[in-house]
């Protein structure tokens, strides 16, 4: 359609990096592109870290999982929904901030992704790959305690980037129609839907991987669904001074 | 830096526009704009109800504080995190579907959002101006009821979209320094950055609107968080299956 529609089409996770490292006046730049990103009522409640420091990235990869590719990539950002610079404004007029409603909860995880997704286009449109790491809640407090994260604040995911040493696919969607409804919810022909993209599904990952992962779409939702979804989530975020009420 | 940028760092809300209508087939490739963005372990969480009914975008006008813009855009789009279709793939393999974690709140949220960042960037790309529309939660059990949204469905905001009829500034944003750290959470120097870029705000406003609305950014925040924040949320959202645990 135009060139921004392509590239914002040809997205694909990139977790493989040459070494040429990205400058630190790119990295701002990436940045400032973030903070551009519409934020709901100019609250601007997202903090970036970037995490250069070696120990720290080791750490942040074996809280993730060991995504060894958090240690490895040329940089590596955590987005954080931040609630604590809301606090200074406060002080700063002898006003009682009033915190811990679901509300801000949104809004401020909203404003991190608004923010980090303009950071991730950013990026790809100069040639660079990234990929979002939520597989930092695993460790969720540690990760604060790690980056030094005060109340108020908590880290909603990270990204490496860097220039990409792969390239894969990009991977098929759910069809349009299970994604876009008019006037009103409808699900009624989603079920006939989400069963033929299945098949497309198997057929990219017979294709992409040989047989080594030929699951379709609902597969492995149903697969991860059954099990506990980061249960220690709640009880972190209300130590946070989130999600209280 | 680049045009992609450059139109990234353009942004600024769009709330007139002229009568033209956005074609179909524009909304739809913007909406396959956003299933593009990355997704948390490709939960696709994110729906769009795209409302053309005049009586629904009345009434959504009005849960969002009579904001008339909702009725008027040519086009109006509301973003849900959905997981309601997770249990359809469920109910494909007879799985028995672990809900009401708040770390499938947080991907969904994020989902949704990021999603919704691609369409806007998209919609920009073609010279479409766009606002989001976070008043929808002022109303949001009326909101669902409207739409018809089941239960594990929640509207996280809205968005009108348009050829825009306005051409307002860009609207400042915090020093780089405020939001983007270094290895740790390190604030002791913000109070006195952000006290240097309230007035950077508030000659913003002066220069734009006359006198009408001359406020710092700590003032408008401290102004806002005073108050409770949309204190029916938790219930709701607890309600529709979300955030129980």
């Amino acid at each position: 359609m135009n060139q921004v529609i392509e590239l914002l089409k040809s997205h694909r996770s990139i977790r493989k990096f040459t070494a040429e490292p990205i400058d630190q006046s790119t990295v701002d730049e990436l940045v400032r592109a973030g903070q551009a990103a519409a934020t709901s009522s100019f609250l601007q409640a997202c903090t970036v870290i970037q995490v250069q420091d070696p120990a720290k990235r080791e750490r942040l990869a074996a809280c993730a999982g060991n995504q060894a590719y958090i240690a490895a990539a040329p940089t590596f950002l955590v987005f954080c929904a931040d609630m604590k610079r809301h606090q200074l404004a406060c002080d700063m007029h002898q006003a009682q901030m009033q915190s811990g409603f679901t509300e801000q909860f949104i809004t401020a995880t909203a404003d991190a992704a608004l923010f980090a997704q303009n950071v991730a286009i950013a990026a790809e449109s100069l040639g660079l790959g990234i990929v979002y790491i939520g597989g930092l809640r695993n460790e969720i407090a540690e990760v604060a305690e790690l980056l030094e994260l005060p109340e108020l604040v908590y880290p909603v995911f990270g990204m490496c980037l860097g220039f990409p040493d792969q390239s894969p696919e990009t991977k098929p969607r759910l069809p349009l129609s299970v994604v876009l409804k008019q006037d009103r919810y409808d699900d009624s022909q989603d079920t006939a839907v989400i069963a033929r993209y299945d098949e497309e599904v198997r057929e990219y990952y017979r294709t992409r991987t040989g047989a080594a992962k030929v699951m379709s779409w609902s597969e492995q939702i149903s697969g991860m669904l059954i099990k506990e979804a980061r249960p220690h989530m709640l009880a972190f975020l209300q130590r946070c001074g989130f999600l209280k009420k």
